[in-house]
């Protein structure tokens, strides 16, 4: 998993979440694209309570030089949506298990059911480190560095399993 | 159900949806609410196709007079929880079930599960008349005409169920 | 949250519940509109256990001059939807997930599914503090001191998260 | 399945449902009654649209010499469980599966998930046929003509199954 | 809640269950039935490990002179159904949570969605208490004291409401 | 997929279900066993109507030289399960979406959700095929004219894929 | 929705299905890219019934120059999350509905509910059009004509909605 | 539960899994089999991360002689049916309740619903004894040993309950 020397000052992806409650989960999508050297910026973006923010935040991120945004939040979800509804940019999804959420399902169907036209590339549950690897694949389609460091990680994949084989295996 | 003549020229009810394919369902509300005489507008705002418009349309709501909006949208619908978020009225949420609905429960949860701080007001799967019947009740809290509408509405329920009653029981 | 100094005797908000037990829960209404000087009253009225105590409560609650019934129930919650089927108020229902509830399906499901006629204006599950916000927008359709009190409220979400924002965003 | 000439004036099983449009489907428990000779009657009591019936129906069943209440509704049904606790008697539940309900789950948690105190007698989804049985078995506790009709109808179940065994086995 | 000093030898409720496991929720069926004096039996008959006892259980329970069997069983649950295949006795049916549950729906939908011809009587998830209280209703559609006894109960337990209103109340 | 002259008179696979209905999905189990000349017999036996003949039937299958038994139902779907506890073959389960199933879900989990010590390998709903499949695979561990025959089915499974890929791959 | 002249031969994107039977649905897909100038190709790959084709195409996607696979499949949907752990490339996953799905359920939740480590980049139930969609989004990432591709059929969403808006608005 | 002197070097059950994380699950497969004599393997074999070790592994198994496979995995859980594409001898699948499973349903349905062609035998969710026990019974088909062995387990089960009935009945 190597990390380049490569991060720059302009983001390329914007991690944001709904509520400073999503920190624990979505730092998971920070760490992945840190650890890379992916310049990214993290914030909090409220669909709900700073719908004014989200909106500007959302239709400046392409001008800004940003190439994808991760958006995580729970219960009636709407930040991941409504921000893939005002940017031209590829948007990621986080459903977040919120307290309050029934068992999750109402962040899974209020990201992943989005109508034609406006899609969110949703991932699993709670699952921002995903995000993060889905961020650097995208950045992978037009940049080798990140193409290979992608292949480099899933080689490291493999290699961690066959590590825990030896130690696991019974016959 | 009495027909009032007090139809005024400036709508009091604003009737929002997603789509055109939306408004089969969501006629019953424009229907009920015209039957009371209620003054309405009805038009389509998406939230992910013309979200410039629903920021507007939700941020003007209440200078243009209107007291409630009713919302319909289907799948992940974001449109009644984002007008909550930027009009200071009740907003009213019908879950629409569009067709590649995952049988209802997408619009359901992302309409009704909005967080702390930004309620919808959630009827029944479909039941735009039952959100024309709520927001003449909210008219009626300071409109005793309405609230004799409701009281005289409820009789009516209970006297068609009563020559049902006649036809069909059986001892 | 300006608190006002406006409270009178007269209660305008009727809170009520199944049981003992959803207080937890349904004390975030009755602190957000105590917050606000509305005046409240909070008791139990079991659909179940009390019927004949619902029966009056719910008759009577307009005659006495309430503008806005709130209910909370778990499981097979009846409540909300009774109290709905006796009043010309509107009323405002909270899903409590109780110790033996599938999830809060029940809960939900009960509450919202009512038929066409009778609409309860229902909230995300154990979201009581959005009903008692709900409820204060329903003032505000008449009473400009709630509008505004709206507005400032929802001013401050927007304040609080920009707070947190200042601590959490990561360039 | 024997017809016995056993039918009196006073029914023993009150049949009611919510709506009319739950007819085709309760028609089945009345239909099994009357075969078996029990006295029935069968009427509509909406627990939303005509309360004040449905208080009256309940509190006065046992007292009219009723043994067992059979109530079926859709959606938020709360017919069942409100005729529960209005009454000494058992209630039997048959969940709806009305138009706009969620696939059935609305109907069968309104009515199952009844809280510590006040059971319904709950049978599958539009199984008005079983809530028919379940009122001859319960009469059945105590007349034993009842008794014998059930264990007739359940020699008659099997060898229904074992002509059908006859034409189709395949070896 | 008046304890009868009626208890007799002869058991006229069988209460089963699947599990030594399951005994803590079937418990407060056996507790309610012995609170009220009602002669009860109390063992565990496992349709799966147990089958033949079972079906001597089951067969023989109308002729040792029982009148409603309460059976309790989780995960895919097929004690209730298969008693009721087996007696022409009610069968009363309590979905039992079990740790590999899928969150108690797989209890609830193998016990509840028996097809025509075997109804089971099906209480809430976990609910033994309702499952006794509906026995006691059985037995009351003939014994003139377990009618009283029911009508006691309920007015109990609005009193027990009542007190709880008192403590609570807030105006 | 060779036919091979292999049949004998002496059933290997018993294909049972609970009712004629279920003949349409489960004949798909009988077709693909007799296509590969597995000496099978298909006959109705239902868990709820017939429970004695299910009890026979089950106990006596491995004395009669069966070696897996395919049995499916449909609802609160007890037959797998049941015959499982009385048999020491493996028993294939299939779920059936009968009319009045909740979406399949109660057939499903009433077949899968077996305690542990007793098994039923479920299929999905209404996949009779792969039982077939799955009766045969398991004839195959200790027949090598079967495991033959799972290999080129599983080729021929590939090979009409690649002619649909011939027809309907576009670049 | 300006179609540009810019196909070359060698496709960027990879459309491929579990069977034939999912064409109606991913046909929107290559529609959504033809339209849009995008070279694709778009053929049948089954991870189960051609998991060693599946197995080749994955590996070698990339070294043919590919950018994104949308890979779309029903039921128990192994193909999405099988590509995307064999190749370095963003896998856009499209559930399908298939014929004997659960509601859709099972194809949703076997592509979104990946591990850590492996996601898939997933949109709504039948929704290959945004599949096409996310992948031009994706491609705009690096190619300017692509984002403006993208920013003027946003513009184009718009426009139809405010077209239909004329003709449905009323006051 | 006799333990035989009949284990062999060469496995004839293989036993594996996703992830170590499911190794606590796993193990009661890993236990009933050693405790019957039956030789197996166990080890990690990741559908999503050593995809290459997993195809050697499923294409060889039964040219090592292995005659049942039993695979377990959590969330999108592919690895049951991947493995049962690859191999032609019977495959148990294993639903793991994983720690960011959406209550289990996702691994459930993913290893179930395979289409027609690759079936799964799939026991209950965690349910891996089961599994061990269901490789017992498919062993038995053929080995005679192994037969009684499940005759015997299942005669230690109905007397394991019977000592508990010893213990608890109450009269």
């Amino acid at each position: 998993m190597g990390k380049g020397n490569i991060k720059s000052n302009k983001p390329l992806v914007g991690i944001i979440m709904g509520s400073d409650s999503d920190m624990p989960v979505m730092k998971q999508a920070v760490d992945f694209l840190e650890q890379h050297g992916v310049a990214i910026e993290c914030t909090i973006v409220s669909a709900h309570r700073t719908p004014k923010r989200m909106f500007d935040y959302a239709q400046q991120a392409h001008l800004r030089g940003m190439k994808v945004i991760i958006a995580g939040a729970g219960g009636a979800a709407h930040l991941p949506g409504m921000v893939a509804s005002l940017t031209p940019l590829p948007v990621i999804g986080v459903p977040v298990k919120s307290s309050n959420s029934i068992d999750g399902w109402d962040s899974v169907l209020s990201i992943l059911q989005m109508p034609n036209g406006v899609p969110v590339a949703t991932v699993a549950l709670n699952a921002a480190k995903n995000a993060g690897i889905l961020a650097l694949q995208i950045l992978g389609t037009s940049d080798n560095l990140r193409l290979k460091q992608m292949i480099a990680y899933k080689m490291n994949l493999e290699k961690e399993v066959m590590e825990k084989v030896k130690k696991i295996t019974k016959k």
